[in-house]
């Protein structure tokens, strides 16, 4: 591969963010292949031809079969409605070229089972949008992890909260369908089921509770007509994980006062540490023999930050972190591939859901496997 | 009643603490009826006599069944050894004295379940010394709760996590053996659970998993006998409440960077609001409408805080709550009950624990009443 | 001296905390003499009987001349209005009896230089209350920086904040009057200084601006008539050290969100330490080479805080302070003298204060040894 | 003007970061005039030409004049060392192009005031980078200011601290150099006397202390050589507004801990509000009437916020300010000016600067248009 042609199809904010990250990735790292941004594609043929002029791409398709066709295109990347992940990485595997898809990685295990599938068959490069995992400062908690600073590990205990459906009159969207992977957990949820894996590894068996506190939500906004809801607003859990660690997971979708709030606290045997999202640049850590915790803000000695800024202090935001993807990415199809999702792991993700669900509506003890 | 006469039994540490509760209630307070320290029981007469006059007693005994026996004393309080809780009480409450006993009430569910139905049998007051409840703040976040401030109760998440067993040189002590109610879920976990049922009510259900991380410790300090230890030193749980909440509970004695992180997090349809010891004067509220949390100082506005001081942010301490725990008791002697624990809601803390072990043991959810 | 008596002038908030504060001091510290609460005195017999029996004293006196001459008194604690600190502490130095006098020492510089000259000549021990320096934490802060640990001090930044005055309708007290030692340098900023000496040492010059925000104030809370007011509302300086060092100092009464804000930064060549009164029991520090401050909670390892509590996170109160600072007043009169506030210092910080309003006034540097 | 031909000279890190901002800005914002990336200039050919294609610039410069002279160029942003601000800004300014220049202006307050004056007669647009300001949420602070929420301002606290010359090992650059605007004031400092004034407009008068904490460094890293420095390491002034309001401001490179830490506290007859950009996505903020500080986290209902992400919490970073300030700087050239900085605006932050070392070196109040 002389040069990464990146076919992007979908055009709304997750589009954009791609767009804006392939850009970035290209002006700030020494990349080992050259870098175009060969094809867009959108089904609105006008809104793909102007997307593509603003955000600089060569071409524009409205049809997304033909911009996994295009010969210019060896990247595709996937940023279109949850239920599309499915025909159109399958369809580009299928091609023998490599994906990038955001997350999740499809709407039933039983689809994502068949990607990971497709993929391994394929055998390309493939990558999917949990772009929380490239933070640096979680590069640095996974190292102190990894080097056993903390020692053994005893406890995770993890929650990503937000409110924007605290309001009773926060309308239905596909975000309250389960055939679109909609509800807390998925929504939110998996990025943290994400985050536990990629710190700590595999999760065993599982128990949980479910709730759905509003279960009637507006058509749309301020739409007179009601529609019930099934999925999740508030979930918790119990993990036992393969590492013998134990902890609980919560998310929810409806609790006041967070806005991006995936945060966890890691304890072993020699240290605690904490990170929340809403301090994106920062961990808490407190080792054995220390009396309390100490902050860390992320600075150029962490790997990655220093392709942003020169100094510590100099905060990363949510976008870089997508950069911070799209590099790893690159290194992957150069054959130096970092810690980054694959289809494997994010149908391992999804399995995880699919046993905490299983879980709460069964209300017994999980084992992950047995789906 | 026309004098309330205390007598104290043990002169341990939190001996000590109901000797100053109850001097500086009698300063700072109101009382209803007059108070005297009458009597002070030790088992060393020495000891007795010189605890006794340090702390202003009028009597000592080495024996506590000649406290309980004299006349003088009408309000039984019982700091021993944790064992020792339940003759005590029973010989109090046999001779129809009230009975102000530290927690746990006792050291076995049924033990508990013989002292409520004693208590009930006797129709006097008892209290157990769940302080933490006393908090000022505490009161307020209860209060913000039953007036509907927070909407319907969706979820609770709490923690009491401390350090001092995080290092495996930790001797074994009696807090180590599940016969003298230790472990971390008894001793630290059972203040989390006292503060779930004062805030929220009763919980239907629970699941959990329990770990021994250190399964040896040094016979005591710097000894190179080893004793086996069987007692949790972390615990998880799902709790299902009657109100509809769920929510995870936490506790840990070996969690690094923690002293006294009795912590919580409860979320209704209107708002959440959190709280953590180790800032003891401390509230975090977040209301439907508002953008993020507000931090609540606490001052003379709230009940019980303008005996301390006149001024907000004019902290009290941990030994302040003691005293308030005493006049709450004392008005209760006087008919005026609070929200004080007495034997029967002791017992209901000690069977949701109970319910708790016997789930993690069980790997299933466990129904509380089922005991 | 075979046995301290306690004699007590004033019944107000400060007269109990006092009270407390000797009684506790009694039961939780081995002191070198015996206390006896020996007299206690107010101008309004009633109250002075009262207030005896529930505090406990001996003795009650409606005229603090008695007091003062009483033979049982052999230490007189002074908690009246500012302006009759002089008078009093006077007739017990001229008696030779030690006093232990509420801050502010006087109402004027002239007054307290004329108290510490009286009591140079006494050659008794003089304690006046700043309370706060007696914080176990704020003693690790000293001790911190006597031991060289952040190195030569560059800088010194401080501010005292509440807001009771902050509502122009809050009414007109003596604390709006300059003859009482009023205005928000003199009631908070005085603690704020004392502070910066006890840690860092002499001041040699200052310079300083003052505001007052609202010039009228309501007679009393919800009277029409109106005062006129001339202290300060918000003062803030320059200061130069002897040491070295250089900083700032705030103080308002009128800055909203603040309770209790005694708040300040040290840093040195070596490292950084901060300290907020409205979380009394925490010390951040960042030492050179670490990346981010550290939290310290105060714990039994802090000298003081064992005695109210043998684990570290079970928070120290406000009241607790004044017991510590008891506790040092008794030592001093038993030759052991800690770090408190002589008549000496008091007026030295008093010094400061005056040279701070000339500063502001006058709108130039002032040397402190002017006055 | 039909189109923007940015002409951009320099190719270091704040190259590279308006490269990025500008390709930003032109993927994020719907701009008033299309956008082209005209030409870049490095003295160095070969770098000039390597940055030229990596960035997109269409043509590569090794002469800055003929970068100005370039007809495809009109708007000239100036990124190079501090002393080539001046000549370079004034060539651009003598055809009549706009000038995009890196703070500070200039290296003397003559050149500023030569720069600002041909600014004027030139009748063009300037910008000086001063990004921090163009944070949504220091927007939200500025509005919240100017519609009175905060009702009459008191009282400004400023600080701008890091720690990067923290150790004395650190080693001599240009920014020791007062010729080339070095010391903790000019570098650091100026971003907060920018701050102070664009939230809060002139100050009068000012009074100051300045340190030079470690007179020799090495001249360079490991180098035996040492250098002497006289340029300030930390400086503490009091600051007299306009508006009536009195503050402080403090600013070191030598305060271990810090990184970022512009930090700044506000308060009003009606509020105080908080922000440190160590915090770079929060505000804390307390209203008369509310009982403590309540922190609001950027969303995109703030200005500019929402063309980065659609959600709140998705933090933004530092490169995006820049990115904010150069939509504003495109705006103002299409005649829809903002808040920007512009020459004259840029050359009262040099004045009140250098209004500060007088009064550091003269030990005095002065006034600020004594210069």
């Amino acid at each position: 591969m002389r040069e990464i042609g990146i076919g992007l199809i979908g055009t709304g904010f997750m589009g954009r963010a791609h767009a804006l990250a392939f850009h970035q990735a290209k002006a700030v790292f020494d990349l080992p292949h050259p870098l175009t941004l060969a094809a867009l594609a959108d089904a609105d043929p006008q809104r793909a031809r102007q997307c593509a002029q603003s955000w600089g791409f060569e071409t524009a398709h409205s049809d997304w079969q033909r911009l996994i066709a295009d010969p210019k295109v060896n990247l595709v990347a996937i940023t279109t409605p949850n239920h599309l992940h499915f025909p159109m990485a399958m369809a580009a595997l299928a091609v023998g070229k490599p994906v990038y898809c955001e997350k999740p990685l499809a709407v039933s295990l039983d689809q994502a089972d068949q990607m990971r599938q497709a993929a391994k068959a394929a055998g390309v490069v493939t990558r999917v949008g949990y772009n929380y995992q490239h933070n640096p400062i979680i590069q640095l908690a996974r190292e102190i992890i990894l080097r056993g600073e903390l020692g053994s590990i005893v406890s995770f205990q993890g929650e990503f909260s937000e409110d924007f459906m605290a309001n009773p009159a926060s309308p239905w969207s596909w975000r309250c369908e389960a055939a679109h992977a909609g509800g807390a957990l998925a929504d939110l949820g998996s990025h943290l089921l994400a985050m536990a894996r990629h710190l700590l590894g595999d999760v065993e068996a599982v128990c949980a509770v479910s709730q759905t506190v509003h279960t009637q939500r507006p058509a749309s906004a301020g739409n007179r007509e009601q529609r019930t809801i099934a999925v999740d607003d508030h979930v918790h859990a119990l993990l036992r994980f393969a590492n013998g660690a134990c902890g609980t997971v919560s998310s929810s979708w409806l609790k006041h006062g967070y806005k991006n709030h995936l945060a966890f606290e890691i304890s072993g045997t020699l240290g605690t540490l904490a990170f929340d999202q809403e301090r994106l640049n920062e961990l808490r850590l407190c080792r054995a023999g220390e009396t309390g915790f100490q902050r860390l803000l992320a600075g150029p000695d962490l790997p990655g930050y220093a392709a942003f800024s020169p100094a510590a202090g100099h905060q990363l935001g949510y976008n870089e972190l997508k950069t911070l993807e799209v590099q790893e990415l690159l290194m992957a199809l150069a054959g130096e591939a970092g810690h980054g999702t694959d289809f494997e792991e994010a149908w391992a993700v999804e399995r995880l859901a699919a046993a905490i669900r299983l879980a709460a509506r069964e209300q017994r003890w999980v084992n992950v496997d047995e789906q």
